[in-house]
């Protein structure tokens, strides 16, 4: 169901929405993130489903692999988002963008954020490759 | 006494006065502070109690509940400071701001700070909630 | 009608409650914000009406004047968002915070976020002053 | 010549080739950049001819106009940094990227770095795209 | 008179002293910024010349000189701090940091922050060296 | 050889160039740097040696030590950078920065960074400082 429906919607129905959303790009991250947020901040958690995923990720008019790409230029920007960068390398490979793709995106943002934001992005990428089996990534 | 007594002080005096404004606020964490910076920057202890709490916290013009959510705001905002983010929820909880209201206050940050520094802030409010005893929240 | 209801909402009902809710606060701001983005962006021109206003800012947790203590925070912690800074300053006068809670508010960040982004912050509310007949303010 | 040839050559051949590069993305933009700093900061101009675009944005693992988006999410998360961004919207342009998917990309931005500056990089958009002649936006 | 003597000083006293050392460094900056704020927020001109003046940049530990560069680095960095970067590269220029000096610290700053960061701080140092005189720069 | 040198230089030659330059500064950095990138990202790898050290840091305008003034005030603003600062208040020491000198800068730099970045940028110092048994520093 397209996020420019005129259907109506509950709040329910558009936390289903989101959930369905997250869940297609990575099986676990909804359901850990409302696990996380369930005993302090519900909301949070809805909100994010809801709206950061049923509302704009689901738009049609960016494909979700680009998505990712400006993701990641944000999230090297913004420093000390390690562990959202760890999610969101994962999503991005989940939707196709090759090892070889982000390692190049993190690299080229160098000349953007510097040297230190994109060498805290490299080692979250290793990190995550790593842990998908995907390193030693061959001869570039 | 007020910071715009005309009354001469002492660099002694006005370190006491701030570190009275810290303790009543946090009974541990002028202390602890002057503690960490004794053998490598006393005088950032010094200007942290002598300044920061002396001279500007201690002003009449807002109160310290209010300065607290400024505070949260901030420290939101910067990303990378959760242990400052962690002490100043401690405080908030001191001066009368609810467990609802942090969390309200980190939700409303999303919207200007995006979702990834707004869900780092409150993973340190949550910390911070279960250390004191406060969790699981009750149904927002 | 709360954000929380089960009513099932169309689009529609969801912008036009947030607008209602930024003209609420600021008679001008929504249709301005919606004319900027009309021929270029006009989601986003939805999304901050039923999203940012509609869904959070309303929520009940936290009163809007404190709202608007982590927003000064936040945006003068940005840097560089001096236009928002000034619409969210006529916004905190409108929602009953005082020029002198606001200038104490923005000589509070200084502690936080350094001199310059507190001095540059502390120029926007002059101006935003200036055009409201407030200055100059009474001796502090 | 691909950045990975074994072949020497001089920092002349680096900036000439950074140069090429720069022009076939936009046709003034080197030109203009090498000629404001001319007289004041030439290395700074070489360095971004010759590294930034001979060295980084020429490489083969991540197409142009996909380097646009991490680029197009790198600086809207800066914040004050709407000079580059207008130089990086007509770039983004001029390799293939439709106005549609830059104001999407802006708009997705709003997730991660908060309204605010998303604000700020849509309106940098409306004024590129008004220069180019693409406004109206066509109804999303 | 030290920023540690045990000598009891007033308000007017400490404010005094830094308005000393701010007019050593800048023969107007100190009027200035007094000036600019008289009417809407006299309390941080007055903390920015007794407290950043007289009680931090006067401390014996690190030469003027070297606290500009320090001070470069940090409101590069920043970004958004266009106007107090002026300010700032004409006190360096006061204290003995040459023109070359403080172009090669903002092309070093290009590792660090990143291009688009080093660019627009350079572009303010031409507009300083302008006023002043020093284009163009002798071949660097 | 300077980087202005008309002589061309392969690839390689460039990195060798930058590796020199880096462990001159500090033993081991250029070594643990480049293993620690070598199965993920050696381009980033090679572009830190060949670059920002063989090209900008080893350029005759300003001095090592100088250099790093510069580089602890960004890496400070930035936050979230706590292991760089670490490499680099090592290599700081490395060039002739006294210890003494390096604490001033980061009191130094709570005045346009906030206290909260310039206590975290602190007590890395207090850990590198411990490293190499320059704890307690003499009463300042």
């Amino acid at each position: 169901m397209s996020s420019t429906t005129p259907v109506a919607e509950t709040r329910q129905d558009r936390f289903e929405r989101g959930m369905e959303v997250l869940t297609r790009i990575d099986e676990e991250a909804g359901q850990k993130l409302t696990d996380a947020l369930a005993d302090v901040a519900p909301e949070l958690g809805h909100q994010i489903a809801a709206w950061a995923f049923g509302e704009i990720y689901d738009r049609p008019g960016l494909a979700p692999r680009d998505r990712q790409l400006v993701t990641l230029g944000m999230l090297t920007a913004h420093g000390g988002c390690e562990h959202e960068l760890d999610v969101h390398i994962n999503i991005s490979l989940n939707l196709g963008l090759t090892p070889k793709e982000i390692i190049e995106a993190l690299l080229h943002s160098a000349v953007y954020c510097g040297i230190p934001k994109a060498l805290n992005a490299t080692l979250v990428a290793k990190k995550v490759f790593g842990e998908r089996g995907l390193l030693p990534m061959t001869t570039q």
